[in-house]
């Protein structure tokens, strides 16, 4: 399903941009963090964002991350989010910030973060 | 409508990651050059691909820009595909080309080039 030969750009700390679909069908991206486990893509979301609400409605997903070394390289996973998990105590949320560099022990949203569990369906890359 | 505070995301030499529909709904989204002329954001397409026939059949278009050096400054745009200009001779691909510090005699789809015209409707940033 995935390009081997783009794995990299998955298992890289790299930002994705992740495209939904707002309630009237325009487009929503933007930078996310992401966790990609070989199977699965996890991202972190809190339930008042737009995103949350999007993905509710419509869990078709799609991420593009590009490679930082050269910006004509890049994947485009398109998924479907089959899971949204409770992440009460915002462990999901800090194992994602550690492995982006950050640790925040001040999180106005923790009690409010899910986890969207992305199950990719297709892909493109360059 | 587009914040100040991030208008160098627009003007700087970065690639926008831009998402639109495909045919059956799922998000696509991939990274492109573009142009951004204070009032409307241009991009480079070739008619075979399924960018050019998404948004002929659904406008609605959004890009999102992040920042280089702080991969949590962004802007998102949403827009729509006002005019799809021809290009038949690539001269609007050229410019944005050279934006980019390319040069491309040899384009093979020179001749099936067209302009995306996309006026902003709103935007989200951070």
């Amino acid at each position: 399903m995935l390009p081997k030969s783009h794995a990299d750009l998955l298992t890289r700390t790299l930002f994705a941009h992740v495209g939904t679909s707002r309630p009237d069908g325009q487009p929503q991206v933007n930078p996310m963090w992401f966790e990609w486990d070989g199977q699965n893509i996890r991202l972190t979301c809190s339930t008042p964002r737009m995103k949350y609400r999007n993905v509710q409605r419509d869990p078709r997903i799609t991420i593009s991350v590009s490679d930082p070394d050269n910006p004509y390289r890049y994947v485009e996973v398109r998924g479907v989010v089959k899971a949204i998990e409770p992440d009460p105590d915002g462990a999901f949320f800090d194992r994602l910030a550690a492995r982006y560099g950050l640790h925040l022990d001040d999180l106005p949203d923790r009690r409010q973060r899910v986890v969207l569990v992305v199950e990719p369906t297709g892909s493109s890359y360059q």
